[in-house]
């Protein structure tokens, strides 16, 4: 058995997630269907993260075993040519034995990518939030969650983490394009939680403090004291970093 | 009657250009429609450019004359809840009776972007031509294409124009995103002028000299000293300006 990491890019937009399942298209599924195809057999990946609908990935990476004597440096050639073009297959290495996509990870960045004003270029992957940006007071206000925190206030309501605690190794804002992009890099993230900070950081945008504002909630462990959830257009997987 | 003007944007993926055609969704189509449903009559527009298939709009600007009491400031309202996601209305204004989007324009800028390396979250607004891009040599190119010229070598193949002398008082690269980004300003463009100026910048990138290669091919005034014309999804028209 040879254990082989492929790294891929999709836009959400048309997709159900990464996740397979049945009837719904998902990256996973047209990925795992395209895979099967070069390799001649059923192949069932792992991944990095697992992206909600219309979230996209410009560098999530899925792992998978499989008894074969093709070189890794056909496999990306090969998942071209059966890819739809919104999934595309950046690039592909044969790995270590142990090697697991998701349990491998050491490290995820997720970008959110704020629009400063309406613009319909943008639209399938960036938000306007509709009110002003300020970039200094959102700076101020993400910077408190660096260090290792339990984020159980950015948990998704009604669920709850097994491993709150994440290390949150960066958090900041810098100017894109269409306005500002928030940047976060941590060990592991909590469901909806990129997309319950952005909200967060929205809402305590015009606190007289606002880092001590996000301290609060993320202190209070409490859902109910973070902002809405951000919509998911505008995230993306952008990395995952291993060993 | 009075005359009314109205920027509009849209995502020109699945739209078969601006102009409206019988059977097909356009932007005027779908545009008119929703514009035709506010006034309660039959409203035919003048914009100030035609985009082909695919192609954006960022700053649009369309013209029309109607009988109406509707004050100016209700249109973008109305309008907004009776047009399509991908269609934008950004703003309306009452104008001078003599007011043509088309005929009134003193100069559109068109905006068209490249890629470094592929980027499925830009794919539906940006191309990359599938080789490194050279800032400086294409930035040299297109600067001489500045002034007062005979455009026909940049005109679509098989196309005659009425008025192949152009101004452009603009043409410049400048980092975008996700890799360069061409602005050209001038009075009027002629059919696929934008798309050949880039596919032409790229086929000269690697001349000794790219701006006298360009001024080669301007004087030339053959289509078949030009470039291949660059894919639509790239090219958006940014402003038009009034006097």
């Amino acid at each position: 058995m040879r254990t082989f990491r492929v790294t891929v890019a999709y836009e959400g937009t048309a997709f159900h997630g990464w996740q397979r399942q049945p009837e719904l298209r998902t990256a996973q599924g047209e990925f795992e269907t395209a895979l099967s195809d070069v390799f001649g057999e059923t192949v069932t990946t792992v991944a990095a993260g697992r992206t909600d609908a219309g979230v996209h990935a410009r560098g999530q990476v899925a792992s998978f075993r499989l008894d074969t004597r093709l070189p890794a440096r056909a496999i990306v050639p090969m998942l071209r040519r059966r890819l739809p073009s919104d999934l595309e297959a950046l690039e592909a290495a044969e790995t270590d034995p142990g090697f697991d996509a998701r349990r491998s990870a050491r490290a995820r960045r997720y970008a959110y990518r704020l629009l400063d004003r309406e613009d319909v270029l943008f639209r399938r992957v960036a938000w306007h939030p509709r009110r002003p940006l300020d970039a200094d007071a959102l700076e101020r206000a993400v910077r408190a969650l660096e260090g290792e925190h339990d984020f159980s206030a950015f948990e998704a309501s009604g669920s709850s983490p097994t491993r709150p605690v994440c290390r949150m190794a960066r958090a900041g804002w810098r100017r894109w394009e269409g306005g500002l992009q928030l940047d976060l890099v941590a060990d592991h993230f909590l469901y909806h939680m990129v997309r319950n900070v952005v909200g967060t950081a929205l809402a305590v945008m015009h606190a007289a403090d606002p880092a001590a504002a996000m301290r609060a909630v993320l202190q209070s462990r409490r859902r109910s004291k973070a902002g809405a959830t951000a919509p998911p257009q505008a995230l993306c997987l952008e990395e995952v970093f291993y060993p």
